[in-house]
């Protein structure tokens, strides 16, 4: 299922097939929360160069219900994308929204964030749902721990995920989609090893690293990165879930890292911020009241190529819903833009060059 | 400037030729009140056939502000838009919006709805605004009353419009923008005859009918428009301000009218209401939940050949935006569609037979 094309200064370059359609990796992947990439259609998705996008297990399952998807003959069909889809497992909404009741070895009960009712979730529900679904990658159920978290709670949550990742692996299989267990650990090196050990050596497809850039320093989360990917399988695609900014990327890529999400981009886009070669501005900022150049310069997205920073202002300034969309469609052609671009060196000879570049740019110091 | 092309049954055909192309008539005009359509970029305006679109002097001039745009290169330039847009003179906003402090024949002072300050439109400031945004058409200062009026107070209003109107006409022009008149008089006959007369008169490039659709009875309404239309100039296009419904649409082209705006199509989509063949529905209904046709069997706008009832219900009920922008797309394409419809029968001697039938679709009576 997975190519691995190119190697170069602990990058990956490689290609996954899913039953719709190769992605090219490292790969971005817009997020789709409630089935739709907030205020693009599929076509501006894939215009993006977007492959693959995420969509969320838990908002799907509480609205409008796997079943009810299945019936409308699947999530690809209702949100009319026909690129791939990977869902996540849940495991992140239901530990991090403050809504759980309670967690057992069995599974999660928790309350729905929109009418209360109580809901559970179970390794082998979850992927019952992601089986109605019928995503063409299904992430298995896991329990991730805040930062800081004490190694106890962690090795006890690590060891719950990793039961639970077996669990999954046993469920039924819609033909062609493809798991990814996902590694926990919590902060600390030696159950970040001992979580990669024992997730690498189940039959998944690929491997999500779950619960980082939860708060701890930037410094951690590429330690325990590197850690992790350099324990992983080589010849499986790595997932680096919920993250990030331009930098992240960068530095996860530089750690063997081939798959990112991150709502970044369509979340600050809402309230006017856009990320440029310059940093991150925003554009309801009086300065550029008058600006008549593109949001940002040298951007081939659809509204640097037509609009102004003075027009996107006003619309912000208005609040005009076009904004969003226009800054959303920007932000995410630049992450899709900026993995694209690395990809492409890795296996040149030339990546260290373009990764020192890209620090540079965008004001990096390369971490260890 | 107007080419008057074929007339049938009261209704008229035509081209109106414009700074920024032709407008085939009768045209529905979206409305772009902040300059911008709401949700939609211009590509996607002109892809629903519009050639000439609404923007609005009063919200254009309070924000940005007109000197601005002005600076930014016009508003075609600021917008994205290459079509034809109309400006409206604001005197609609100033005299409706309940924030009217004072009027004279000198003009109406009022406080901005944005900010408190008072603001200051004469038939002279309109029409430099309008100016200074570079419409293609733009429209006299007027004062409309609203229903029930006395007819002492429609004809102050509609003197004082008069008077504006020759204002109008004398103040600076640039090259190539359309002029329009607006006539007014309330809701008797008298008054409303004696508007027709006295603007169609003066050497405006076509005439705006305004305060109609103000809370009066449809037959009020009716009646009024073909005694207006009947006098208004022949040789000249007239545009039926803020209206309408599909049914209006129907009766004010049988009745004379060329030119068409309103926020409805819009306004509604944005809480899920769309118009369909079988009337007004709104997609948050329960009773779409798993329901997988199209928004409007027949359509053939981009979202009733994309996306299911279902989906759209869903985006509605999660609260994502690209249910209002799908919805808007639908509703003002079956808008200009509809219009588009009726002007290709104008002079083919089969009108009549086309006004039944949509009278039937739309489940009109239709009135004397």
């Amino acid at each position: 299922m997975f190519e691995l094309l190119a190697e170069e200064a602990g990058a990956r370059r490689g290609r996954l097939h899913t039953a719709h359609g190769a992605i090219d990796t490292p790969a971005f992947m817009p997020v789709g929360t409630q089935a739709t990439v907030k205020a693009l259609t599929p076509e501006e998705v894939r215009e993006l160069g977007a492959q693959v996008l995420l969509a969320n297990t838990y908002h799907l399952a509480l609205r409008p219900g796997a079943e009810r998807i299945a019936r409308l003959g699947g999530l690809h069909r209702f949100m009319g994308w026909e690129g791939a889809i990977l869902t996540d497992s849940g495991g992140f909404q239901v530990f991090s929204l403050d809504h759980l009741v309670k967690v057992s070895d069995d599974g999660a009960i928790f309350r729905s964030h929109l009418d209360g009712s109580e809901q559970a979730f179970t390794p082998e529900s979850v992927m019952a749902i992601q089986r109605q679904l019928g995503s063409d990658i299904a992430m298995a159920f896991d329990q991730p721990v805040s930062w800081p978290a004490t190694d106890a709670t962690a090795r006890v949550a690590m060891e719950r995920t990793h039961r639970w990742a077996a669990r999954c692996l046993t469920a039924e299989a819609p033909p062609g989609q493809l798991r990814f267990g996902i590694v926990q650990g919590g902060f600390e090196e030696e159950l970040r090893r001992e979580s990669a050990e024992v997730l690498g050596e189940m039959p998944f497809d690929g491997f999500g690293v779950g619960g980082l850039s939860l708060g701890e320093p930037k410094a951690v989360t590429y330690g325990l990165l590197a850690l992790q990917t350099a324990i992983l399988p080589r010849d499986r695609p790595r997932y680096l879930m919920g993250v990030g900014t331009p930098a992240d990327l960068v530095e996860a890529i530089a750690r063997g890292i081939d798959m990112f999400d991150c709502v970044l981009p369509t979340r600050i886009a809402r309230n006017g911020s856009i990320l440029t070669r310059g940093g991150r501005i925003n554009l309801r900022n009086r300065r550029f009241i008058e600006d008549s150049g593109p949001p940002d310069d040298g951007c081939d997205c659809y509204t640097c190529q037509r609009f102004s920073r003075a027009y996107l202002r006003h619309l912000f300034m208005a609040g005009e819903i076009l904004g969003h969309r226009l800054a959303s469609i920007h932000n995410l052609r630049l992450l899709v833009r900026l993995v694209a671009q690395i990809r492409e060196r890795i296996g040149t000879g030339g990546l260290e060059h373009t990764m020192t570049s890209l620090r540079d740019l965008w004001a990096l110091a390369p971490l260890p």
